[in-house]
């Protein structure tokens, strides 16, 4: 599998980009352009246009070394401009425009699906949060979310179970028959819920942490990649990359809503995303409503706009009670209505001509 | 029409605040606000709790007093917290929760419909602006938009005809029978707007243009308002009050995208809004994809996100030759397509129990 | 006048681009952007680059022209990249990177100077308004700010005195010989004050109300432009290309903090933008310091990062009793302390070689 | 030192909090209310308020336990409002309002010094970085700030030399005799870089990297703690006593620019940061102008800001020949400059009552 990422790796890998001298750039200044990006391991094809305002330099080669060439500290150097894009892998170009689709167990997660993934948000009691499993599954979710790790924003805050969790993420998975997606939060954790979980959930805070990246990379396990809640969408893509050069070719992005200066809401959701991710990527993006608007009177309604936007699926978080949830219960939807929000959900994603990513 | 509504704006406008005393503020300190309290004009009723840590003062009354005390400045104040919302008229509160519809012309605008707005831009050529509304409403449009006061970055930008073009719209009126919407930028062609045009729109820049505000609430014409691409839903709310306080009960309101870091699209449109903005105020409120993203490619998904998560409406531009125009090209929809999106809208919008505004 | 800014424009006004055509663009497809180049009316002259990779055309012509050509709607086009900047008369090209400086009355605002201008938020109590003037000037301010149109969020809010206080701003001028500094929300007020003060004020609210900036353009009055709360450094040069264009050469711009996803201050004080508009523009650059922090605590501290980041002054509101005031009263420094304020701020200017605006 | 800060913890953990119920909440639902309070761990003292128009409870007791209440979930609340401070060993209150002032090696960091960090950004050549530490020592640099592991955006770009360059930092250390800081950016390399620098550095990137805060809290260096690029101060705070509660008691916090809408400049630096932490933390806290500004014709005058602000210190990025570094050239000084940049803002530190952190 490495083999064939590092043949894709290298079609994409060709960089492109123009150099735009000042107009009264010298025709010294321009010339140690030249050389310098002769000089460098990008191994570049150079064109040189001269105009009767400015001077141009187009340069084709291998985009690593590109990366690092810092042109604009030569004298003489306007601007550069990076043509291609700044992640490789993940483009849409690596597949030559065709979209990924995985079958991860009983669940297909692709163009021609919507996946329902629901469940409690944090482990906390062991029987709650199998019930609420359970509950979800019936309604028609094609797999279970379920945390044992919780980055809290205070370290004085309830962080999850731990590892304490883990008998329960595997009871979940005996009892619905379902593939369970848990969040890593640490390397060293990292063999333990692989084991144990079928999806590794990279979290916002983490989507930078390039450590815990190629960790996850290396761990035999799709891997559900949310975006960082300050990311650009290039910076999401980049963070894919860390993971797909590991050989882990199964990785779903994940919008969750991001920080504007709106806080009428918990985060803004950018649902944009969809349609312009699609543009530029090959992978599968779902849609995190819940956490995106941390009240749970919302999520309905942005669950239907993921759906009929042309989302892969979303991940809501539900429980039988969330009013007794030590994290996160304001935004979690009761276990009784998740069965309606499944039914409309997957009355719109009809309408725009996907199925529900299991037969049940 | 006046007088209902100061009627209403008395109900709505009590204000009730909590302040909170820092714990080692001096009995001296407590006395000095609660006089502070007494003399306002706002005839407050005020409840003092001493607790073992800190004190409370709760204070209810006039709310257009409370908002000009300043109490933070006083000794011995740690936080006033208004518990009161800022808007008044425009609230859910202020019409007990009941949702506002209004018919327009042969167009309804309210809970049960989604209403289509489309046509040009700006109106560039008459005769292709006229084609282009035609087009839209063979394709369903309840509502006909072409702007003729275009705000522009640059001065040196095309600005739009000006009132050269007000015959254009008083033509696309008489030729597709629909109520027409377009744009005001100054209070001196308030009146010649008027006279042409069903709804005058109040674009982004303008939201806190209080003087335009509050010479368009006098004009006797439904009023589209935009919010600002950096307005909090409680600064459009505000916005929305300045118009109702001066008779005009018919305000639509409009999100348009916000701007944030994201530069991947051009701005972030944000759909939370509209389930949020449900809560908490009983006007109409629409959605323009168009603006917000910037790129006509992803128009029609966004436009079936709106309808799904129960916007009352989109505004689309819309015109035969996108390549041609001389503004905002790139982000409008060719004529041609506007059909498909109409037919998909509509078929997310039935799915959430809303019919098409107009019978066609 | 007009004359001089005409001629600065014709130079100014130079646009370069360069389009950029998909790798796989048909020769006919680069044909068509080229003709399409061609008969516009920037009458550019082209330069077409074809490389092994990609074709690249650079154009050069009319600025005005260019702005409007869509060329992104083309087929094949991959991206359209502008070389120019988007404004003209305010770049530093449009002086020949020589630095505007003015002289104001008794003031002079520029590079060798540090102009402090301090006042009332709001000219309230008329007595107390004048007594503050006569303690900024004893304080050392070069300049007196005060305020009669107040644009607040809510329409239930102060707005200030309106005309009833010109009288007042007159008083202050003849009592402390100072030029006076005011806010303009309304072209219809625009004659009244321009005759009772010596600087109009445009606020954050306004930047974009291009109707205003017009009107306030041919006041034959200075120009106190400030950056709109969310608006970049290109859009505020834009705006003031909108006086500019007018004729009023001496147009001050002012940052007064931006809104960002952090609520602790009110706003974010941006001083990057003063050595990054130093590179830009000829314009001067002050910065407030009072609505950014939103809390006179920070206010002194603000100030002297101002001085010494080379600002060409601050504007700071200033009361006898902050706790008295209606408007804005928690980030007013008091009086008192206005004297100790101003002399730290000119002991970091001049370190940075400026002079304090006014002899004392 | 443990037993300390648990000491200190101890009394700052006391939380206190506001909440208002719905205006027609029950009486069944206020005591509802107050039932869930009395049961939590947290071990509260209650008070409950009757006013006419709404009941109020408050509530003080062990923070930890309050946090996780979720009291929005039952019916009829309004709001909850924490009034405590979600950091609680961070705070100005955990110290009694006096500043924290460490002494590491030869720099003193604190209220009476200003401490200059400089060197090159990554350790490219071994050779290079030590000469240009070298350099930054005899400029008048306290400290020496020099990377091996270097978070990137994209996996294909240069990430630093790693362990290899381990060597590098104990000769820079060894030659200048000053302290070293670097960063840390993975758990498995903590021991190896403890050993052999004086300063731990946490990327912005890391700063909600829960798992490395606890790690690097053990470790028994002192911890330079950046801010995440969309992270609150609130959140800054939080992820200090991530650190603090672990024992360490030596951790400077740095403001390094935010993301917002604006992309002129790289980030936007926040100097309000420092007049407001001074406020609300007992913990130094210096500026970080060179990634902020990404631009090294910006970094003298925001050093200068810093400075003035009040700022603890400031951390720039030097190096002899920025044209030929791999990571970040633009924006580093050059050394030639560093100097002169080092005589500036210590003339303006000493202006707000701060020497050297380093006689030389």
């Amino acid at each position: 599998m490495q083999k064939r990422a590092s043949a894709r790796r290298g079609s994409a890998n060709l960089a492109r980009m123009i150099v735009i001298m000042h107009s009264d750039a010298s025709e010294a200044e321009i010339i140690q352009v030249e050389e310098r990006l002769r000089q460098s391991e990008a191994n570049l094809h150079l064109k040189r246009t001269d105009g009767e305002e400015l001077t141009i330099i187009a340069a084709v080669g291998d985009a690593s070394a590109v990366d690092a060439m810092q042109l604009e500290s030569l004298a003489g150097v306007d601007r550069v401009m990076p043509i291609s894009k700044p992640y490789k892998l993940a483009s849409s170009e690596a597949r030559q425009h065709e979209r990924s689709a995985f079958q991860i167990g009983s669940a297909k997660i692709g163009p021609e699906h919507f996946c329902l993934i629901a469940g409690p948000c944090t482990v906390e009691d062991n029987q709650r949060a199998i019930d609420d499993a359970v509950a979800s599954s019936a309604a028609g979710a094609s797999m279970i979310r379920a945390g044992i790790f919780k980055p809290r924003t205070s370290p004085f805050a309830f962080q999850g179970p731990g590892l304490a969790g883990i008998e329960t993420l595997k009871e979940i998975k005996r009892i619905t028959g379902l593939p369970v997606v848990s969040e890593l939060t640490s390397a060293r954790h990292a063999e333990a819920l692989a084991e144990a979980v079928d999806v590794i959930q990279i979290g916002a805070r983490n989507m930078q942490n390039y450590n815990l990246l190629e960790v996850v990379g290396k761990l035999e396990r799709p891997v559900l990649l949310k975006r960082g809640l300050s990311s650009t969408l290039d910076e999401l893509l980049q963070a894919a990359d860390y993971i797909l050069k590991e050989g882990q070719e199964q990785v779903i992005l994940c919008e969750r809503g991001i920080r504007t200066f709106e806080t009428a809401t918990r985060f803004t959701l950018d649902l944009n995303v969809i349609p312009y991710l699609k543009l530029q990527t090959h992978l599968p993006v779902i849609i995190d409503p819940s956490h995106a608007a941390g009240d749970r009177r919302l999520v309905p309604a942005m669950s239907r706009a993921a759906a009929a936007v042309g989302a892969d699926g979303i991940i809501v978080e539900t429980t039988a009670e969330p009013e007794l949830a030590l994290c996160d219960g304001p935004q979690q939807v009761p276990v009784a209505e998740i069965a309606d929000l499944a039914k409309a959900v997957f009355a719109h994603a009809r309408l725009v001509g996907r199925a529900p990513s299991r037969n049940f």
